[in-house]
């Protein structure tokens, strides 16, 4: 069996147990506290060695990071990854896209403020966090126009990494109000067989 | 034929162009002046929202961004992309290593001091993001005892996406010295049929 080590807050966490959930696999979950430092220790950075969850141990021990690798792994083949090239290659587009200029900004504000408190000196991070995160969103806005989701005509892995920590982007003060066709996709998201809450293990 | 949006001094430019070298693919290259706001331009914007290269131009007009995922577009069904599952899987995971925990700290340091310069307000971002470019470099140096590179046992996109920047780390204050393995897998890649310089367009 499958198993996940995980932390019940975490979006990238959540990206994995909602593809789980929606792909109805059987899997072990592991909660592992961030905040005590227990993907620090070297049990678990033996099994990966950046020290992050979402990490995925396979049926043969193998450990696989990196919550977008995950979903790739487990969707080959299955309706959450396009079978077309170009439309494969545009769902990856957006899973990087979602690491690089969507997580630190829409995703770090709220764990500043939730993991770390507004006292916290990361806290003077959050201006231009939030700016860039508003950034991010009209590119998603803009990429919406016309289109139901991010890649193909069908709900796929970039649409779950996206919505891990869009829906939930106002704990981190970045208000999603303005951007209506996100607004519409994410209640999208949400309606599709098999969704489940981030609070849900 | 194909058309790569590019910036000569950009590594994640340099990925696309090392590996349409190495599969010898014919391709136009098109030159953006980044710091002249060249991938800002509406015309630009049209192509790519995210205003970044590389952007490549498939022969359908179709428009793909992120460089990690245009070089598994390239790569799909070649030798550099793993046809084995879980290490297909696990040079994924390398990537989105590389934009998530490795291209802020190790690259962007690199584009403060050459683009901005020493005396930019951004200047002030450089000690943070040398330490946690040291981070980045300590996990590859822990994952290559024994290895020789980064997923299976081949040379593969995730040792393109990694070399990039890894190899110009000291133009942003990052001193690879202490890094002996990841030094030797440099000079692996380097000695690689068809590897052309980050120079060569």
């Amino acid at each position: 069996m499958l198993t996940l080590y995980d932390n019940l807050d975490s979006g990238n966490g959540y990206k994995a147990r909602l593809l789980l959930a929606q792909l109805a696999l059987p899997y072990r979950r592991i909660e592992l506290d961030i905040d005590k430092g227990e993907t620090r220790t070297p049990a678990f950075l033996a099994k990966n060695p950046n020290g992050r969850i979402p990490t995925l141990e396979l049926e043969d021990g193998t450990f696989l990071a990196e919550s977008n690798a995950i979903m790739v792994y487990l969707a080959e083949g299955t309706r959450f990854l396009p079978a077309d090239r170009v439309e494969r290659a545009q769902a990856l587009q957006w899973l990087f896209f979602e690491q690089y200029s969507h997580e630190p900004y829409v995703a770090t504000p709220r764990y500043i403020i939730k993991h770390l408190g507004r006292d916290h000196a990361r806290a003077a991070e959050l201006p231009w966090r939030i700016e860039r995160g508003h950034q991010a969103l009209r590119v998603m806005e803009t990429h919406l126009a016309g289109r139901a989701y991010f890649a193909g005509k069908r709900y796929s892995v970039a649409d779950i990494a996206l919505y891990a920590y869009t829906h939930v982007a106002h704990e981190g003060d970045v208000d999603i109000a303005p951007y209506a066709r996100v607004r519409d996709w994410l209640a999208r998201v949400a309606a599709e067989p098999g969704h489940i809450p981030i609070t849900q293990g």
